[in-house]
């Protein structure tokens, strides 16, 4: 295992986060090289500067790499795990950037012993997705999970901290079963509520015309994350699924809870539980941070 | 009635919305009064220029009124406005600032013939509450919904959508029961959907350390309205609560629908309903606006 600076770091999936990604490592490694299915992404990809060079031909891509990095949906990198390791060299260090780690954890277990797999996790991202919405700054100051297998040298996940930190990132090393349960709640359960909040006003005030003049910030907050990616999310929610089912089982109790004051009009009580809702929410972020949401 | 240039705007209660909105139309009429039950409110007002005089007295604040503005939670403006109406001078636009506008309709429909009532409801606000968050520019390019009685005349109807303009608002007339369905919706669902959120997060992954490093953007966004003020909130879910309650009704169908999706793990079905949400999501709010988001 070599140091970031000496290493060919090859990036399979030139989508909206392994072409961040690749812009933002490209000067700080030795080279960087682009695997896309299309040419054009890896055309546009060179043409932006993220890669020094790009290949459709994945086992000329990963052939002299130091650091591969699968960027691709949670269900693609559970095919290509055990394709594309025997294509590896001796003591490569086989990360991906998927948002569920369990059932990749699991498949990188078995994958022949000459590789060093070390599962990743970058907390950050945007609506559009694709090669054209990249930005090399997309990782600067996010959480980006690294989950290691026990297999997996001190060595390789400290490269793997290197890449992390090289694209600007906090490397938090989590297990994958802990990361799941916590991004169930923190991140898929979000995207689930914004979509039914979507829903439910495209079924009822979508049809009045006035309705857009009247929504306030809130709704675009609220609403945000129904604008995801729908592939990476189908992936995230069948990899993921028992952890998000618990916590949607958890949310409606929440929920249930709420619906029974306003019903109710227990004011009393919902001044209480709102106040302390909204205690919680103001401790998540503190008041120098509100500026920015 | 006068123009609004050579009109006194009285604002009773200067707390965020209204501070706001004396900051905003100081200057552009002929005097802004401050009226608030803390002497405090009124030195902060006038320190910091929102307003040209103040009183801690509602008769003197209001007694050479051409506009009087209620700038207090909905049930307050319920209990103000028999109380302050005989106060008027003839002719007087009484408006207020409620989020929701059926009792406030009724009230105002029972005052005194020489009153010329008119219901209002600014689409904006922030999380932070009181005159040390006012911003005269609060207002700036939102929607400023006005609700007419039968009674309330043109010329006063006029004077209203000024004062709505003066402060950088867009005014937009709608009837005060259609204004109570659109914003249950758009306004009131998601601060609930928001505070069951926080709860669920509290209640579970909150018990983890790591849980506020993984934490990405997503969850900030849709959790954001459960930092709003719960004195206004409240006042909202108990005043519009039928609208609130169907509006939660419709919601919890369309959550259920995507909790089946992803228990059943139907990969098809999912795409197909999520995309649709996605598109919608992406049509209520073009391209060019999501950087902002």
């Amino acid at each position: 295992v070599k140091e970031l600076k000496d290493a060919q770091v090859t990036i399979v999936g030139l989508g909206l986060m392994g072409a961040s990604l690749a812009g933002a490592l490209r000067g700080k490694c030795r080279r960087v090289v682009g695997v896309a299915r299309r040419a054009e992404s890896i055309e546009i990809a060179l043409a932006r500067g993220f890669v020094d060079s790009g290949t459709t031909d994945v086992a000329e891509g990963v052939c002299e790499a130091d650091v591969v990095v699968l960027a691709t949906p949670v269900r693609v990198i559970l095919q290509q795990l055990p394709d594309i390791a025997p294509l590896l060299p001796e003591g490569c260090l086989l990360m991906d950037l998927g948002s569920t780690k369990g059932r990749i954890a699991v498949e990188m277990a078995q994958l022949p012993g000459h590789i060093q797999p070390l599962g990743g996790h970058p907390m950050c991202g945007k609506e559009k997705s694709g090669v054209e919405a990249a930005d090399p700054a997309l990782y600067k100051g996010c959480t980006f999970i690294l989950s290691p297998l026990k297999r997996t040298s001190q060595e390789a996940l400290t490269l793997g901290c290197a890449v992390a930190e090289a694209a600007g990132a906090h490397p938090l090393i989590l297990e994958p079963e802990r990361q799941d349960f916590l991004v169930a709640t923190v991140s898929h359960l979000p995207y689930l509520l914004a979509c039914a909040l979507v829903a439910t006003a495209d079924a009822t005030t979508s049809q009045d015309p006035a309705a857009w003049e009247v929504v306030a910030t809130g709704f675009r907050s609220t609403s945000r994350l129904a604008g995801s990616d729908v592939t990476m999310m189908t992936d995230i929610l069948l990899t993921n699924r028992e952890e998000v089912l618990k916590a949607l089982d958890t949310y409606q109790e929440h929920l249930g809870e709420l619906i029974r004051l306003v019903d109710t009009a227990d004011e009393e009580k919902m001044r209480q539980v709102l106040g302390v809702i909204r205690k919680t929410r103001r401790e998540m972020y503190p008041a120098s941070q509100q500026v920015i949401e």
